[in-house]
């Protein structure tokens, strides 16, 4: 008998090799799993998240899924997951699950946070969590291209080579910029039904362009057109990027 | 002839090993000697600190000064310098100075922050940022305890061992406290006209233990008294600690 857990993680992606469990690199799968094999005595606990998140992204939400060998309460899996994971990791959440519970397949959605520091020079303490854009930004432009960012789209314009996946159409219910005077930085945040690869950072990258005027306002239009990955060439940096929430049924 | 400069940096402290030249380490000034010795096409040129910071100490408005052999204007030594440093690093503000700017002997006051983060467990975005302390606090209390840190007294009890300086009466012209409810977090500030080695964390500690109810609220009038390090035990971690501002005649 094994007791499945959904459990809510957050974490500083910069010194992980992503996600996904790769051979001898630091991933935030390997890193669960290490703390789990752990707590269960040397057995292999095998840990599915809600999606891979690239190397230097963070997470204030990322979801997984577990079958442990002998129920714990929740509350004492995350105490002891606390205490064995290093600290540029924390479970923020746990929970005991149905065992039809799947971290990945049972999505409904995501949300995504992207910070961009607008300042001149690079920031000493904000390199590690945003991407940095020192030019010239019209808000108005921006919120004005992501009304057209909203919607149902085919985003193959917006979807970094190497993907699997050939059903490129997806639906962002919410797309919203906020600009922090104090902090000199943009907040982006979207909330979809699925996100292709890379393709937050594609979209933020292609709205600082208009923002910045070297794009036309409505160009997202045109782009859902010629879908074309080169089209929409720049990719904002990891370091900005957060998986903020993932939203289940 | 040289010019003499008067340029302030800020610096995120965690992968330096403090601000003073060592041997084999990365500090600040060797950082900045580094790229000024680069610009100046191999002189040699000293920097001198207002102060040393300790390693992990971070610094929003460290101020230096140093003699360059050439006349640059102002901002083109902070374009410059800014090009060459790393990116945890960066020069806010350049200024030619006269001959007799000390960066060190010149200062009237310093200011100091101290994040804590009240969280219960290391918020892996704030683990390189702030203290962290997950026990209850009763700010009221703190804040009782910092009329009793402001004003002229001898702070023996509050100075690490291993400094040279034999005067340790100082004076706090202002101590402060925010608790700021969305970060969970308090805010110390200390603007004094100067401040004993470790003396900044260990106050903090001893607040934080006076805010816990382990020390009496006005244990500081106590310790005052005492003048012994061995009272006042605690030193809270170089990871809160932000040099904010050097002030000037």
């Amino acid at each position: 008998m094994t007791q499945r857990y959904r459990v809510t993680v957050a974490y500083d992606g910069t010194d992980f090799a992503g996600f996904q469990v790769q051979p001898k690199q630091r991933t935030v799968q390997g890193t669960l799993e290490k703390a789990l094999t752990k707590m269960s005595k040397g057995a292999y606990i095998q840990v599915y998240g809600s999606g891979r998140t690239d190397s230097g992204v963070h997470a204030m939400g990322q979801v997984v899924h577990f079958d442990y060998p002998s129920e714990l309460p929740a509350k004492s899996m995350l105490r002891a997951l606390n205490s064995l994971l290093p600290l540029d990791m924390e479970v923020v959440d746990s929970q005991l699950a149905d065992d039809d519970f799947h971290a990945r397949f049972s999505t409904v959605g995501k949300r995504y946070m992207y910070r961009v520091d607008l300042g001149h020079y690079t920031n000493p303490f904000k390199r590690r969590y945003t991407g940095h854009y020192p030019y010239p930004i019209d808000v108005e432009r921006i919120k004005a291209a992501l009304s057209d960012v909203m919607g149902t789209h085919d985003y193959t314009s917006f979807a970094a080579a190497g993907g699997v996946i050939k059903d490129k159409v997806r639906t962002i219910y919410e797309a919203t910029v906020v600009y922090n005077e104090a902090e000199n930085e943009l907040i982006f945040e979207f909330h979809g039904n699925g996100f292709l690869y890379n393709m937050v950072r594609i979209l933020v990258a292609t709205l600082l362009e208009i923002g910045n005027g070297r794009r036309d306002v409505h160009d997202f239009l045109r782009l859902y057109e010629v879908k074309d990955r080169q089209q929409a060439r720049s990719t904002a940096p990891a370091s900005g990027l957060y998986l903020k929430e993932v939203y289940y049924k």
